[in-house]
């Protein structure tokens, strides 16, 4: 995706060879105009697949998500890291482990809003390891809906996470494929 | 906001005098549509105030805020409740109290993104004892840029949030005004 490309060429921050910041517009300031047109082209990517609902996980996923449940006609659930006071429900929880922070922690969604005959697009803002992409797709498999692709705002190519998702025959689309951070240079995959 | 208020009537649940839980389109699950409407009724409201940056707090406060945005051509940034490994720049700070979760939480914003030239709006799910906005609000001042409103989805009138805001000077703009939840039902404010 063009756009997405020039703005983190322009805005990123190549901290290290693995990590990129994002945070001028889409992990702490967020550039709404930016954020639409992420959410319309997942939803021309998506649009044929019969989506009902769009889960992905708080905080920097809540924006992306909505415009594409705004295009796609469809709600957004957002997963939440801990169980807060009113949300007592019966839940559904997985475990996810950050490699970044070295922490493991549980992300839930109600059961209330989810439930067997829906078909669920996940969303998140990065792809590295895979490891909340797969939590939030065990989620919506715990409802026994199902998982009908991955939307990923900024894929890590160079780390394991795409590869591992589609070796579990999860449709995954990357709107900016990063293949390397080296050299505080940011390379995207070109097809 | 009429669309709001039949929302909140229609699939607000009531679990107490104090409690009201609209975790089927805004804390939890978030409806779109909705979010989009109630972005326009922010920016037709502060049109003309001049706003360059919306604030707000993760996670409930962001798809309003994004929305929004959207409509008035301006980055918003969420404060985040805790300092995460890629966000080490300088960080404005300020402490928050929670009266429903009795904790206290520290807020922050990068001073990367936000300047004394910003005329700034401030926008929150909701509004009770008012902590949260306050220090948001506190955010900005430490950046010397003008506090210019508060938009609120839904202010919880029987709480002193509101009198404290006005009371310091703030113009609060809230969505939707409930007046009561006695009685397990939604009363609002009529003017």
């Amino acid at each position: 995706m063009h756009a997405l490309e020039q703005k983190i060429l322009s805005e990123g921050i190549v901290l290290s060879d693995q990590v990129l910041k994002v945070d001028a517009f889409l992990n702490h300031q967020i550039d709404p105009v930016l954020m639409q047109q992420i959410g319309k082209e997942f939803a021309a990517r998506f649009k044929d697949a019969g989506i009902t609902k769009i889960i992905t996980i708080e905080a920097s996923g809540i924006a992306p998500a909505v415009m594409a449940g705004l295009e796609l006609g469809v709600p957004v659930i957002f997963a939440r890291k801990y169980q807060s006071l009113t949300l007592k429900d019966d839940l559904y929880r997985s475990k996810v482990f950050s490699f970044t922070k070295q922490i493991e922690s549980t992300i839930a969604i109600s059961n209330k809003h989810i439930s067997s005959s829906d078909k669920a697009l996940v969303i998140d803002d990065f792809l590295a390891n895979g490891q909340a992409a797969l939590g939030l797709a065990d989620l919506i498999h715990q409802a026994n809906a199902e998982v009908v692709g991955i939307g990923i705002v900024i894929e890590k190519s160079f780390q394991p996470g795409r590869q591992l998702l589609l070796d579990k025959g999860y449709r995954v689309e990357s709107l900016a494929r990063v293949k390397s951070l080296e050299n505080g240079t940011v390379e995207f995959v070109r097809d």
